[in-house]
Formats: C-alpha cells, structure tokens, sequence
C-alpha cells in the first residue's frame, strides 16, 4: 500500500484525492489547504489528514474549527509521492522542497514540460515515466487530443493533425472569470502551445492547433482534421474508439448534443462530483473525406485528468508494469465504463 | 434614381433600407412588416412608406395607430427590385409573387442557392448577376469567409481551406434561443453546408468547414487553415488585407482581442446601430508554416451583408458594370473604411 499525497486541494486535487482513495493498492496521507475554506472543510469530513500550506495562517484554521495534522513540509515525509495541484507558478520553488525531501512528484499540466523534462498520458507513453522521479500529467486538452489521437495512430498513420479547440472561459466555480458574452481568440497567434504540449506525450506526430475562449462554464469542446496515410475506414474509427476505454462514442441524435446535455448524462451515471473523466465523441461527426478524418469531441476539464494521476503514481514507484493493467484498476474503482 | 423596396424589415432589412436610402442613385420606395412592432413604428419614423405583409393583421396596425401605405403586392408594383429579407421558408411563394409582377429581387442566404440558381458577393462574383432578375446575398458566414479568401486567392495560389465557424447561438434580441451555458456542435456531422455555400459564389475553391455555436449573440469567429501553392509571405498577405475595403486588420495588443472589444469599437466610429460591416482580422494570428496560411477572423452577422445587397442591386438592375465602383459607392455612402 503506496502513500499518496496531495499538495493543494482544489479543482484537480480533490478529485485526485477521491480517485487515489478508491483503489485497492494505494491510501491518501494527506492533503494541503492555504485557506480553511469549504473544501478545507470537506477534506477533513472525508478524514482525508489536512496539512497547511502557509503555515503563519495556522490561527485561521483554529478559528474556523478546522482541525490541521501539520504543514506541508510534514505531510511530504509521510508520502511515497506528492500530486502537485497547486496554482501553476509554485511548480519550481516545490520542486526543491520535493528534492530535499527525496520524495516523488507528479505535476499537473499547467506546469511547463521543462519543470520535469517529462511528459504523461496512461495510453501514450506510460513506459517513460515508469520508475522516474518526476513527471507531469499533460494538461485537460492535450490529454483529451492525445486520448483519441493515440487510439486512432496505430491503425491511420497520421500525416497532419489541425485541431480548434473551444475552450471553456472558466470553471463553473470561478466567479471573477470571464467571458460572459464574447469570444476570445486565446492565443490571438497561431498555432497555441497545445499542439507541442501533444509532441511532449505523442513524440513527433505533426499538430498545429488554434485554441479560443467562450462563455460557457462546463466543458471544452475539440474540432479535429486529421490527414492520414491509409484508406481506414469510418467504421474502423468507430471501433477502435468502441473498444479504447476512457474514450466514449456519443450520438446528438439521442440527446446528447451539446457539451450540456453530457454533464446531464454525467449525472445519470451517478459519478463523483457528476464528473466526465471520458473523451466523448460525436459519432454523427466522425467522416473521411479525401483521406482526411474529421471528428468532434469533448472535454470535462475538471476531471479527464484525473485517472492519468493515479497511472502515473504507478508508473513513478513501479507499482505495475504495464499500462493496462494500471488503465483497468484505475478505471474499475472509478466507474469508468 | 431606382426604386428599392425591402420585404421584411427586421435584423437585415432594416439595415439594408438604411444603406439604400443612404445612397445617391437609389431610393427607397417601401418596406413591410406583418406585425406592429417597434420597428414597424420606426420605419414609419424614418418616412419610409410602411406596407402590410400579412392584409388580415391591417386592423392591429390601425390599433396601434402605425400607418400603412398598402400591402405587400402594391408596394411590389412601385419597385425596381425588391430585397426579400423575409424569414426562411418564405422565398420560394415570394419568388412566385415577384415573377409575376415583372419585379427583380435578392434573397438572403437563409435561402437555398437553387431557389435562384445564382449566389452573389461583391468582390468574388459581381459580373454573374450583373443584369440577372433574382440573385442571392449568401450568408453572413459565407460572405466572411469570401471576403477574405477571395482577397488572398489571387496571391496565394490557394490548395484547400479548413475552417472551424464558431458561432453566436442568437442574435442580439432573440430572446427565446439559446444555448446560455453549452457548447453546441452544430450541425453535428462534417463538413457543414457553408464549405458548399463559399463554392456558390467563388467557383471551385476547395473549402471545408466544420461548425459549432456558443453561448454569445454578438458575432459569430472563424479560424482558418489555408494550404498555399506558392511563398507568399506574411508581410503580403497583410498587405493584401490592407488594400481591400470590407476587410479590417486589427490588433489583439490594442485592445481589440475579442469579439466584445470589436464591437464596442464600433461605436467608436460612430456607426449606425454600431454595426461592424467589414471583416476584421486579428493581425497577431496571421502565420505561415509549412506552406499553410492561419488566420482568424470575426462575423458581425446583422450587418457585414449589408453592403453587398446594396452593390447586389446596383448588379441587377445594371446601374454600374464595374464592381469596384459600385463598392467604393457603397462604402462612402455607408462609411466604410
């Protein structure tokens, strides 16, 4: 039984923490607040062991009654490996704490590539991460692109990769952010740095990818134009996503055409925090037309990540081997169809 | 001075009467409404005649003290051309109605390109409509993406477009339409029609469009992926949009990198109903690798086909053979940049 911590209990973190604590063969020891907020609050209901993160705000946790086993510091010492969740510019300064400590670390991917020199998704490069000290989960929409894109490589052969992603404007919880009525090319340049965050898993498949914000708070959505080599056909795309876990055929035409109507059908399948840790692809979307393969798909960004945590806490301490081993535990304590 | 009457005088024909009464060789000889509305009494406030479309509602208008100078087929009979600007489904019992009087008209791109068998856009295929009885102004989208491929075609020698049209879910005042938090593939299935719709008007340019629409009514945005045959440069084609009027280069780094900051620009210049009619280009997104041209660029849908039924009707009724002069009369009557 592996130790896990989790430094920083927000959006990622907490949905981290529920899917570590569900499998059979690793155990939280800690999770790590700055504020005792709500989600302070229930990580101690969970019994999860609540650390603090800025230890001089120690008296505003005592006067909100939220009971701290200590600091990060501490926390780190009891762990096998940390899952780095917080905000994107601590990366660096907890990477010495992590080295001092002589403990492991997974980061997320708002984190540069450059921090650990080293990529991860469970389907694409599961094997490079094994037994190494360091890596980084690739963020929500690369590990969406390199989820259906590593499922159809083997039997397209890909030429080219174009891909527009619609980006939410913000998390359903970020009160502040916008936009509210407009769209926003975000980068205004072309290409973003999605398509090289792809190369970081995917080694050298050609992506170029343009990326806007909308208003909208629920998902991501994914337009892709991929060029390929071979004459595989529609039905063979099909399979293939039929048979690739953690990538879900889904069809307008039964009421699910809209990145709305998936968190509805979310809720239908009873998951934790009504999450969509799978890629959903419009079947009606998926076509070939001169040697070119167009699909749509969408991304929860809160959660697709998520199972990609907890491989890489296996691949770093060695815990199993082989990808799918690792990919079928993960998904059966989840409920991943 | 010919005669111009506008059936439908809601989001486009109202803009359209503006423009035609705006312009020194036509004039406007009557625009109708089936119901009393705020912009039926604002017609009557701009002393544009007011016709009846619907004769049995003539008691509601009476009701609402809104004068009316006759019906639909009367104000037909006084007219040159008719723009029909009327919903959808109406075109082709209109089209019937117009033949029968001996009176030219333009459609709208709400309408099939076969109900007329020609499509119109100023700068790519003015002389196919010039002296022609019934044309059609193809969508706002359509008419985006022709202005500017139409503007690079000559010097980009262009082998295929890919575009993704990220669309407003309502216009402004359509209160009832949505979506409010969702992204919405739309149609589901690839390539959507406007790939067709740019062929109406310039020929066998090879386009593919994928599309979606999100929760915002104020324009719709395109992002472009065009491969090129030749080595144009960037410096060209900035060149290229600089030099054509009804395209608008503009600068995310000053201010202008969404679709809300472009449209509060409007106001600055002062426009009618603070309506965009040219295409704006974020100068920061245009980009060459590899032999493929990125852009992105914005759609005010109300009014950027505006201008064109203008020149459409300087087409038809051979007011001036040579479109470039019918534009640059547009443009000063209208402001245009």
């Amino acid at each position: 039984m592996k130790s896990v911590a989790i430094n920083g209990y927000g959006t990622i973190g907490k949905r981290v923490a529920d899917a570590v604590a569900a499998q059979k063969d690793m155990k939280i020891v800690g999770v790590s607040k700055t504020r005792p907020t709500f989600e302070a609050r229930a990580a101690v209901n969970k019994d999860y062991p609540l650390y603090i993160g800025i230890p001089e705000r120690e008296h505003l946790f005592r006067e909100s009654g939220i009971e701290i086993a200590g600091t990060v510091d501490d926390m780190i010492e009891e762990a096998d490996v940390v899952v780095d969740c917080t905000p994107g510019n601590l990366g660096k300064a907890n990477l010495e704490k992590y080295k001092k400590a002589g403990v492991k670390a997974i980061y997320q991917g708002g984190e540069d590539h450059e921090l650990t020199g080293l990529s991860f998704n469970s389907f694409a490069n599961y094997d490079d991460s094994f037994g190494a000290n360091y890596t980084r989960v690739v963020s929500c929409n690369t590990t969406g692109l390199t989820r259906t894109l590593s499922t159809i490589d083997p039997i397209c052969d890909i030429k080219k990769v174009r891909a527009v992603m619609v980006r939410r404007g913000a998390d359903p919880n970020e009160v502040k952010k916008g936009p509210i009525n407009s769209i926003v090319p975000n980068p205004p340049k072309v290409p973003s740095h999605h398509g090289p965050d792809v190369k970081t898993v995917m080694g050298d498949i050609d992506v170029t990818t343009m990326a806007l914000l909308v208003p909208t708070t629920l998902m991501h959505q994914h337009n892709l134009m991929v060029e390929i080599n071979n004459d595989v056909t529609i039905d063979e795309i099909i399979d293939a996503f039929e048979k690739r876990s953690r990538v879900m055929l889904v069809d307008a035409s039964e009421g699910l055409g809209s990145t709305a109507e998936l968190m509805e059908f979310a809720k239908e399948l009873g998951r934790n925090r009504n999450d969509f840790y799978e890629i959903p692809v419009w079947r009606e979307s998926i076509n070939i037309v001169d040697n070119e393969l167009f699909y749509m798909q969408a991304v929860h960004q809160e959660s697709d990540v998520v199972p990609e945590n907890v491989d890489a806490i296996r691949a770093l301490l060695e815990m199993e081997s082989d990808n799918e081993k690792s990919i079928a535990k993960t998904n059966k304590a989840m409920g991943i169809l």
